[in-house]
Order: C-alpha cells, then structure tokens, then sequence
C-alpha cells in the first residue's frame, strides 16, 4: 500500500539474505524450493526490505519443490482453487492471505472461514508468499507500471515523477468511464463533481492512507487524484470541502483490487524472465463487489 | 463509529457534568450557551462518555449564545453554509469535521482547504461539536434508531438484540434494492452472491471495523451483514473467502454517510424534546460519492 523508494544493488541484497551462489540469475529454475523462489524474487526487485516487511511467508512449507507459480492481487479462496486447478504450488500474492495488514491469524483461531482456507492451502500443500512491499519499490514501482499500462496513460506520465500525469482536458466522469472501460470495474466512485474539467492527474494505487493522498491533493498541480480505496471520514470529505470552496480537485475510489489487481499480472510478466522455463501464471482475484442493478429499483 | 453500552442514571451524569441545577429540562433554552447545550444533550443521552470521548468541542467559542441547533453526520463546507443561510450557529456533527477521527490540526497548519474551513467558521462565528460516542450509546442507540425507521425494518428488529433483524426470505440483491430505495443511495456495493437468499440479518452502521463486523459474520444465526464501510483487505474478503467454501454469508456496504445519516435526522427529532421552542434542524451532509453514469459508458 505504501511505497518506500530506497534501493540497494542486487549485490548487496542477495548477501543479506544469504543467497548462495548457485541461485543467481542465470540458474535454471527447476528445482528450486519456495524459499529459494522467493529469495530470488526479492534479490531480483533490486530493493531492501524494510525492517517490518510484511513480504514473508503466510502459510505452507517453504522447503517446497515448486511446481509452478501463480501471481495475485490477493489469494482467496477462488484463487487458491483455480492454483491447484492449473498445477501451480507457488502463490505470490499482493495482499493478505488472512484479513488483515500483518496475516494476524490468532483471532481466528476457532473461525470457520480461517479454518477451513488454511485446511485447504495444507490439504493441497500450496505455499503462500506475500509480496507487496518490494514490489512497490521496485524501481519502476511495479504495481504502478502494470496500473499505467492497462490505463493507457503511459504516454501522458511525468517523467520525473511517475505517479502524476498530464491528460488531455477531459471531464471527471468522462475519465471515470474510460477507467472503468479498462479495468471492467463494477463500482467506481466518484468525489467531487463529475462534470470537472481536469488535465492534471495523481495515481495513487491501493490505500495509501489519507495523510499521503491529502498531502498529493494539496499540491497545485494536482486537480485528480485515482486512488484504490479511502475511509470514508477522511480524505473523501477533504476533497468534498475543497470543490465546495471553490477548487479545482477531485477524486475518483477505482476500489483497491481495481487499482492494483493489473500490477499483479506485470509482475507474472516479469517472473517470466526471473525464471525462464518455470510455469507462471497470473489469476485476479477479481473486483469482490457488485453494484444494484438498475433493473431492480426500476421494478419496484 | 463502536458503540458501547454502560449506562449511568441521569441523575448520576448530570453530576459528573457538574450541571448546575439551572440546566434541568424543565429550564427553558433561551440564552444557552453553546457549552451549556452539549452538557444538557449528553446528559439527556443517559450515557457516560468514555474518558477518550471524541464527542468535544472542535472548533468554535463554547461560551457563543445558541440561536439554533443543526444536526449532521458530517459538517462538510457545504453544510457549514446551510447552517448560516438559515440562521442557526451551533452545529452538531456526529462525524470530524477536520478529515481523522480525533480532528487532529497540526498537520494541516498550511492546508489551504482547512484554512478556509476554519475561517469560515470562525467569520460566522459557528460552534461544532462532536456528538458521536454518546448518541451511540443512548438507550437505544440513536443511530440505529433513525437507520431502522428510514429502512422500515421496525417490525423485523430482535427484541433482545437490536442490531439483528429477521426478514422474510429475500436476495441479497433485492435487499440492497430496498436498501438504495429508502435512502435514496448511488454508490451500494454487494459482496457476495446478489441472488443468494438470506433471512437473518445483522445491522452495523458506520465503520466499526473489521474485528466487529467479522465476529458478528461468524455468527450461525447472521447470512448478511448491512454495513457503513469496511477496509477492502479485512472484511470484505473475508466474506468472498465464506462463499467460496459454500456458507451462506454476504456484505451490504452502504457508505458510511448513507448508514449513519437518518441518525442524524433522529437526532434532531429527539433534541426538540430537549429542547422546547429551540429552533433545530437536521441539515444531511449527504452520500459523497457519485457512480459512472452507465450512459457515458455505453457511448465509448
């Protein structure tokens, strides 16, 4: 969710986790256990880790052949099926495997929901990795450069600032349409007035937090902000305040599967020359929302 | 946001309050002070506020004569200039009025948007306080009370828990139909199955976090949980995850304005009583968010 840009070489992050020589880039791929996947996967982003990284493994053992990898916004429960469906034993998953930030598990130990997702990850001897944090700060911010491809805005991003964009003049709404043509997604919303013309975007994916995405909106040259998801008391009335003085600025809530799940499947990509020959797939775990049919209010 | 239960007698509160015996209900309101107002409503609630209560004064001089009293969920800019257009200047907002749950400033100290904000309210000489903690923990709680008339789910509500309703045999779907009918919401968001039929229903309004809403989705005798908001790594794929393994679970996400709002109108109702021949108005903030028009996408 947050991206930190620090970076070291390759170099020294394969020492810091003990990477033995045999891993590096050019070793074939075949017979590599979880771990060493996952350390490879690391060294390869070219980032540190911060000191609590939440890129660790979630559930299964890590001394796994790996059969194959699946690549995920989040793994639930569809996902896991649809792994071991396609043969794969690996997942690398953006989010949490288990409802919260750091996979806190001691909560849910007589849940049946909990119970019966890590009955089957064990059952079907998947393992779970989570990688979000040096995935963010890969140089580019990898869920970023699949998040732009998939817009089509690549020709419009700041090159010294990759996160803000400079767009034809064009209405909130109409931008929110083209959003949701791309990405297929059910429920986007909108803050501010739709009819807004803007030229000048932020992308912010996932939840931020909103002292990061009102710190992006109070900048003059930022009239848009395109962010995954905000709670509801914070930098959403922010932006309802600012149009009600008068300012130009807006706010489009894509949900946070919508505005990251596509990073995901970049980061299939770029696994691919990680690992030549090694079977990778990516499977969304798709937008988890449905909006009311218009059909049914008409009926009423 | 929570809602907790501990009662004291009024007797009691008015006590702790230090109210002097002037302030009874039986006093008349002319010539209250702001102050004065929240100490008789807070007594009124029977409730004792938690010693990290939020419902404080947050912006405003507490000793400012009360000409009239408007109830809101949130007191947006826009809200701010009904309440002067129309006379009244001590405004009652369940809700922050400066975008965090504890109207922490110090950080906004540059912030255009809150510099006028805060001007706006002292040039009109306004008063806001927070009525938040205590409304919920009124006998019954306030907000409920208010969501409950405007859904017309009296006659479904359980007698020994008033956050559970049993229902005739509905869809999700054709719930969350209902649900925009009577609210008059754009953007509602179903997780689940919108054609899963479902009878018990547990109503949270607000974001009560995701601990609470997944201890209530746990229960055998809750299919669908009615809810403000809920981060979209916690409860929402808890309920994609309960699905998938065959349970009979849903997630109604009304927008936290949209599920706490009529509670304000409630407010408003109750407070006449209050306080006699007090001109009281309950201004909405209104649901923030627009959706895409399907129109606009229809065209591309």
């Amino acid at each position: 969710m947050t991206r930190i840009g620090k970076l070291h070489t390759p170099f020294v992050v394969s020492l810091m986790f003990l990477l033995p020589a045999c891993l590096g880039s050019q070793t074939p791929a075949k017979g590599l256990t979880a771990a060493e996947v996952m350390q490879r996967v690391i060294a390869a982003t070219g980032a540190t880790p911060p000191a609590d990284t939440v890129d660790t493994l979630k559930a299964g053992d890590p001394s796994t052949v790996v059969t194959g990898i699946v690549t995920t916004f989040m793994d639930t429960y569809p996902v896991l099926e649809k792994t071991v469906a396609n043969g794969k034993n690996l997942i690398i998953t953006h989010e949490p495997t288990f409802y919260n930030h750091l996979d806190q598990q001691s909560q849910f130990a007589t849940d049946p929901v909990y119970q019966q997702k890590l009955a089957y990850i064990r059952e079907h001897r998947l393992v779970v990795y989570r990688f979000h944090d040096t995935w963010h700060m890969r140089q580019p911010d990898g869920i970023l450069v699949g998040m732009v491809n998939q817009f089509g805005w690549k020709k419009y991003q700041n090159t010294a600032n990759p996160d803000l964009f400079t767009i034809p003049s064009t209405t909130v709404g109409q931008i929110a349409a083209s959003l949701q043509k791309s990405t297929g997604a059910r429920a986007i919303r909108i803050v501010g007035d739709p009819a807004m013309t803007v030229t000048r975007i932020a992308l912010m994916p996932g939840a931020s937090g909103s002292d990061e995405q009102i710190k992006v909106l109070e900048k003059d040259d930022v009239q848009l902000l395109v962010a995954g998801e905000s709670r509801e008391w914070e930098t959403v009335p922010y932006v309802v305040d600012a149009v009600a003085e008068g300012r130009i600025k807006a706010l489009i809530l894509l949900g946070h599967e919508v505005s990251e799940e596509a990073g995901m499947d970049e980061c299939a990509r770029w696994l691919r020359s990680v690992f030549p020959g090694m079977p990778i797939q990516f499977i969304p775990a798709g937008e988890p929302f449905h909006t009311v049919p218009h059909t049914s209010i008409q009926k009423e």
